[in-house]
């Protein structure tokens, strides 16, 4: 197939690798020229403008958007569809609110043309050797373009999912659910830090990946992290963290559904982005106040 | 009454001038000759030694053990036990396991000794104003000593709570409750910290004293601290703790009993002691590892 | 001063039985004309409709609306717009979110009505007898209505917080306390009702009522219900909740502050609402997949 | 090698079948002499008696226990610590407390036994086909029986861990992660089976399994149970614990470590033990109490 990609950053950079090793044609266009003359070296035609990109396609043409979450895939869905014709496609593959995919999906099937949100998962490894893919969308259209997702996704690799959300939905909650895994390892292996044995983090991390119940691939990556820095010594603590952990509490509050580790596990990353705490001062003061307990001054 | 008092720190001592204040005689010692000294010039009795305070006593004579938690409460009743004699009474208004009461009631009861495990709340100001007290023990020996509470303890603030132990696991509940409590009203005003308005929080506290539903001890302590130091500026936020929370999960656990918020709130406690973590630092790792996100490098 | 009451439920059927006993005079009006009846026979005038009830007053007027936060509120304040005029002023004492009083705030502004929003605790009895009041809104105007609170509130009761949403804000911070402070104390309460020993609850209550580190209203309010029921056994545990605490969490998610204690008080509330988990379903079934551990069968 | 095995259940069994496999002769004892008859069938001797089993092996002998953790495993090891002689090998492949493998180890060390804690991990398929082993216990000593590792694991599924106790922590570690994975699994499918989409829990659980960043074990477990019965309709959502978990979370509590995710995914399984609770039916009381709100009332 031939296949416009926009936005070239980590995620979409190797997603056009994976498409051109996978025999397709790719064009490519980003605010950043560079990226683009990297991949035409490897086989992409760079567009200048998203104006070119689609005059290279044809028709039902097919635009992948693989841009912040936000606004920017608004001004970018909103100059594509002034570009694009009826029966055209655009999969929006980056990390979008699943209730605007609903919106995005709304406003361009009014215009003929098929929305489709595509949860990407596996990270920027998985976007060039085969990732995971959820797909939202228009049933009757996907089948255009299953193909790319047959070839950019490991077997079983991919999901129809349903309406338009249903895949950011399900990318979304997959985030929930990779929070609390990785605050589950970090606290297990905070625990081996503090213990009174001395372990090695990578080869616990190693035997772990090889035959236990908690093996795969965060417990790999864990294993390569460690390699690196056996006691993660030159990193600090801070968990940022971009967006879809928040939004699966936010849903689960509106749900009413009790996700205490996947909410947990967001806030302890909060928690993180600070060396001190206003509610530990209140305590601390309280300590002092009923019992005379000595509080830790600031310097 | 006449009792006597082994160790004078800031509870035993306040106990003591609340005594003294309600007509009692008082022998007092410590390991520390000092306090003893002023609460002579105040009316009490500074036995130099433990043996010279038994000795001061009249049958059945009652000694109230007000040390630290742990070994030493063990000394200081096996040096009584050996000073003592059938009928006599030993109360321990500290924060002692649970267990170690039912252990040391035990131990003493088959000595003739009647031993009360007393949790004592309402910090350094009940202790010498008025304070709450929990009691356990032999039920037919707690009329001897019932009078002392009635005198130490506001109105309907002494339980007689039944077998040894009762007294100081409730004390040991209620510190739970306190430190959720204490938590709760941290993140409360955390919150407000954070917030676009611009709250005085002194202020905050005091109304949140007066009618609210939070009303309570706890948050008139919180206006007192912020009335000395408005934002807290002077302390760190670091929660030390002392025994009764860790040992209230520790109970949940073996009594299958899910305490999800007195379990957290120690959680945060032992956070509070550190300005990084490792868990943090293996997530961290495990971000860039995935999805190349930055980590915070250490300095 | 005369004043109007749009809202005679549980709240506001005794915020005018506490202004009457205060010596005002207050125009009543509700969708139920029952209360209304029943508070003319205690002085008040009862209004047929909210436009008699503005007729009734004098300007300046002063509404206070007591309705069920949401679109209800967004009903009256229209009506009231269109009937009041510049100068006059609303006072909405319900649980709103603080977005919608700033909103609220801004629209009535523009008309030359002051707007003012009213966080409200102390339960019916403090409507009543005399509350907790935390006021946002137009400084110089709340000068005009401050007796009221005066009035209203118990001493100290009653706090002007600043600009319009800033007390719907501080009330709906306390609620979340609130919110952590109950789930304390009941975590604390299941703690020794599943203990080896055997407690009165009511006893316990009550002591701890009374000179302890814990007391406060909720305490005493425990005390009560273990007096009516002493297990508690005519009620299930099924803990509604009427906004405040999932807001907080909500605002505390949008600040990123971790408040963990008020996150699980809610979700525990979430979880009381069910009698079976589908996350409990998926790790029984993990547990049977991998260690062929026993599943309990729905019947 | 030859060797023996004690304990015949669900772990033993599938391990003796994997020792046969790879062919290691197995002398087999348990209390119930069914599933010796039937290893018998497969090439293992079946000994009647502990003694006839260590009579069976020749020296150094090697000896594998595989019962319940606790006062069980006690006796199996006073049993052989008289039947065994110096420098003969004990290797406990079950779940007990780590202290108490130190406790054993010294025992046993000072008759000159040398002693293996043997943390295992997979499943019973894992026993079967290559599991995860973690090993603590003397190191000289452990070149002897290193060959069976090597045979029972995957590859790179084996870890000499260090000294006594240090197996049986890394297991138990493990299973505190296990705990936060399946709970934060489990409640990423709570959110989907609530949400306004359609799901279809197995292709969901299979797609997560090919490709994205929470692929492993556990998510293919969830597949398998999933294929079985979609919706789990057949099973509640009680979740049993065995020890592990609650043992890290005591272990953390010891160390300070804060660990919320592990210690809440332990309180989630009690609160998944009960259809009502006691803190429930406080804070019901409470809003009651306060607010007038309505309670559920018990049938």
């Amino acid at each position: 197939m031939k296949i416009g990609m926009i936005g070239l950053g980590k995620m979409g950079y190797n997603l056009v690798l994976n498409l051109l090793e996978n025999g397709h044609q790719v064009v490519v266009n980003d605010v950043n020229p560079e990226p683009g003359r990297e991949l035409a070296q490897k086989g992409a035609f760079a567009a200048e403008s998203v104006a070119e990109l689609v005059g290279q396609l044809e028709k039902p043409r097919v635009v992948w958007v693989m841009v912040p979450a936000g606004p920017i895939v608004d001004g970018v869905l909103d100059g594509l569809a002034s570009l694009l014709e009826e029966g055209d496609m655009i999969i929006d593959g980056g990390n979008s609110h699943y209730k605007d995919s609903i919106r995005r999906g709304e406003g361009l099937r009014s215009k003929g043309i098929h929305f489709f949100d595509a949860g990407t998962s596996g990270g920027m490894s998985g976007a060039q050797n085969g990732g995971c893919f959820m797909i939202g969308g228009d049933k009757e259209a996907f089948g255009t373009i299953e193909p790319l997702f047959k070839d950019l996704a490991v077997e079983n690799g991919y999901l129809y999912t349903g309406p338009s959300g249903s895949g950011h939905y399900l990318k979304m909650v997959h985030n929930g659910i990779e929070y609390g895994m990785m605050q589950a390892i970090g606290e297990g292996f905070e625990v081996l830090e503090k213990s009174a044995f001395d372990y090695d983090h990578e080869a616990v991390a190693r035997v772990w990946s090889n035959g236990s119940v908690i093996r795969g691939w965060l417990m790999e990556l864990t294993e390569n992290a460690f390699s690196k820095d056996p006691n993660l010594d030159e990193i600090k603590g801070v968990m940022q963290s971009s967006g879809e952990g928040k939004w699966t509490v936010q849903e689960a509050l509106d749900l009413e559904v009790g996700t205490p580790i996947i909410a947990l596990s967001l806030l302890m990353r909060y928690r993180s982005l600070e060396t001190d705490t206003f509610h530990g001062k209140v305590v601390a003061a309280l300590r002092n106040e009923f019992g005379g307990h000595a509080v830790v001054k600031e310097d």
